[in-house]
């Protein structure tokens, strides 16, 4: 199977050339690229003299090897000459993507004595000895950290701590965009689950949530766990949790276009990592009755004893009630709903077509799905994956701006099964019944209405499960 | 003695006043606020009805009594009711007084591929490939982080990480308004060294240099020594050095108009703690032959048993060379320069007069000094102390934001003794020579010079003892 992938501006590229000034010369550099399958965005004149032409064109690419091929054929033009080359998508990455700003000017001894010595004394005093004004008068309020240490950084593995920051300072540019939390990124110099744990829990106190991100399983599980314990604040793993509550939104809308209710289907889930675990665990909660998760091994079932780990026991235990085993390709037979979260190409037309009555095929695999859409077309009654130049993009950035935009609204002490499933249920409830069809199962990650409607949905979860918190308003006292 | 404490922004509050409309209310108002000591700032309209209005008066007192004896006497008034009281420093603190943001919006997919999946992921691998990246592509080449137990908050105690956090948001504020660099508070919640050296380990990866405030001394001292020796970007505890760096620039000033010179002075230091231990270490560093420091028991000298630690220990075999024992009022007899760095109120004006010719006389303790200035006028010719409402404010805020802004300027490894004299000198520069007066021997914080000679000096003195890292320019390249 032949994979495409398109020009894209995440591999977008500024050529400065210099040419000869003189009729036809931009056409023929326009059909270099054009041949060479660049999509020309932005022209500009840097400079015209009597008989050169210098401007800048900017070009997207399909990949870096791509981009190389268009800066090629232009070298191989008669009188044009490629001065520099700047990539778009590392321009943006100088210096950082985050900046730590004052809400307040400092403009002089009285601005600085109220926001510093000797004022903040007093606000000191006041959060000993009112500590839950802790969330009104500092950064707690509206702050999360983003932890990883790196070990899974999205398809890439393990990059380390150094490698992860511009992905989590990439997340918490989202965060603050669309949902108005501030994050912090936290990159650990440690793979150790207890040393991680150690480290949260002494970083905690300024934080309002914490988002552990990219870090992989089994570790990620245990990691979760003991901090849900130790920490009166949220913690959730948005690569578990995230991509549960999105997966279980777009499942919701599909089953209606199907007819199909949750506790009547079987889902063949590819992937036995965080994201694959925690929507089996999603599902189950909800009812669905027969879930099998297939890893490089085949069918997790109980027995089976190659490759397991502790979590991969519960699931063994869990699920797959029927005791399927072999490989993904024998266990999709007859089932309802296939959800991948694994990597790219492993289905095939003639897996779709062994599927149950309107099949439903999540292939969420980045950039490259478990199928590409257009082979599943013919036989997938509804199609999802994670890219954003096919319908239906099941994406995290759907559920965690507002899922912690409602945590620290409310001042969440933690997140629980009632919240997400209240988050999966705004999301499909964006799209009307009448806008619902095959290509519309799940809003836009631009949608001004997804964050809202996520975070209230979160914050009445959270008070009929009583763990949001009351906050004492004591700021304006009348005497 | 009795110590003058003057209306101050620190205690401002607005009061929201209700009274009968006629001719001279206002006025009764004024005066009585006058009369308690209250300073009127703004008056503002709220509403006037034909027989009632309502103002908002905004007035600074001296203190918290202070402001409810103000609020006492108005309520006396007939006619006037104090609708409510707002203090303008806590509203200033509702929410904390920083947020994270983006430094490129994102308004579209195209922004998003390139700051996020998909465009990010080359970054991430351009940082695992070569390591120094990362000074250019993350945060990391402009973030620091301010790292606290709350051990030692301002001149409160203990406070933990809770009460700690006002101020470290307050220091974050100063750096980013001063000196352009992204600072993060993290409080911990630990106060074992050995825990707070682990986790500042583990989470240095993302920052460009460590910022250790208001931990207790000894354990400042052993935390410090720990993490230089493990970290490859500069740990700087600025109770410490920033103190040392700002007192010294003072020194050199005073002393010019005294026409002393530093290898030839007596300096008495009231305080053995972090400020007071660092001071005199770069003072021993730049030659001062007669240094005592003195603490609750008194003189640290040679063979002193009460109240000793490892750091006391060091002082003593490493200061005081006359083995001068007894209190700070016998320690003083003719010393040249008094360095308080104490408590309130220690000194009295015989002491001043028991010193040698010229007294310079740095009072810092915070907000009441070891002796007010007009009791130490007449004997001393040169005064300085902590607070912004006398000459010569010796303040932390002269150094630390030009000392990050030059170690991340060049990327530097470690702060070493050469950088703090550089910074030091750069600081008393600022000063000309025609300018220099007893009331004029240290800029004002806000004086915008301060910063880029500080900054410009330390990465002169880091090139010049190898600690500047050099950088690949590698975003641009020409094929």
């Amino acid at each position: 199977m032949q994979i495409t992938i398109r020009p894209s501006p995440s591999y977008s590229i500024t050529l400065r050339l210099e040419y000869s000034n003189k009729a036809g010369m931009l056409g023929r550099i326009a059909s270099a690229i054009g041949e060479a399958g660049g999509d020309i965005g932005a022209v500009d004149i840097v400079q015209i003299l009597r008989d050169r032409i210098t401007r800048d064109i900017t070009i997207n690419a399909a990949d870096h090897r791509h981009s190389q091929e268009i800066i090629r054929r232009l070298r191989a033009l008669p009188d044009v000459r490629v001065i520099s080359v700047s990539d778009r998508t590392f321009l943006m990455h100088i210096g950082g993507k985050l900046e730590v700003c004052a809400k307040h000017p400092l403009r002089n001894r009285s601005d600085l004595s109220m926001a510093y010595t000797p004022g903040v004394g007093r606000v000191c005093l006041e959060v000993v000895d009112n500590p839950a004004s802790v969330f009104n008068l500092t950064i707690k309020r509206n702050t999360i950290a983003i932890i990883t240490d790196g070990s899974a950084v999205l398809g890439l593995g393990n990059l380390g701590p150094y490698g992860a920051l511009p992905v989590m300072e990439g997340k918490a540019m989202i965060f603050k965009e669309f949902a108005g939390v501030d994050a912090f990124p936290i990159c650990l110099d440690t793979h150790d689950p207890d040393e991680i744990v150690e480290t949260t829990v002494r970083i905690a106190p300024v934080f309002g949530g914490i988002n552990l991100e990219d870090i992989a399983a089994p570790n990620c599980f245990y990691i979760e766990e003991r901090l849900r314990e130790r920490l009166d604040i949220p913690v959730f793993h948005d690569d578990q949790h995230g991509t549960s509550v999105v997966v279980l939104a777009a499942l919701y809308n599909a089953l209606k276009i199907v007819g199909k209710r949750l506790t009547e289907i079987k889902v063949v889930i590819n992937g036995a990592g965080a994201a694959a675990t925690a929507t089996a665990k999603l599902l189950l909660r909800v009812g669905v009755p027969d879930i099998i998760l297939c890893d490089r091994v085949g069918a997790i079932h109980r027995g089976r004893e190659q490759g397991m780990n502790s979590m991969k026991e519960w699931l063994a235990a869990n699920t797959n009630p029927s005791g399927v085993q072999g490989s993904v390709r024998e266990a999709i037979v007859g089932a309802d709903v296939f959800i991948g979260l694994s990597g790219p190409g492993i289905l095939h037309a003639e897996d779709i077509q062994a599927m149950g009555r309107d099949p439903i095929v999540f292939a969420m695999a980045n950039p490259d799905p478990e199928i590409m859409p257009e082979e599943a077309a013919p036989y997938a009654r509804v199609i999802a994956t994670g890219r954003s130049d096919y319908p239906n993009q099941i994406n995290n950035a759907l559920g965690f701006p507002g899922i912690f935009r409602g945590l620290l609204d409310c001042h969440a002490r933690q997140v629980n099964d009632e919240m997400k499933l209240a988050a999966a249920k705004a999301i499909a409830d964006i799209i009307k019944p009448k806008e619902l069809n095959e290509d519309y199962i799940i809003p836009s990650i631009f949608d001004k209405r997804v964050v809202p409607a996520v975070s209230q949905a979160m914050v009445r979860a959270a008070r009929q499960t009583g763990t949001a918190r009351r906050l004492p308003k004591h700021l304006s006292y009348a005497h």
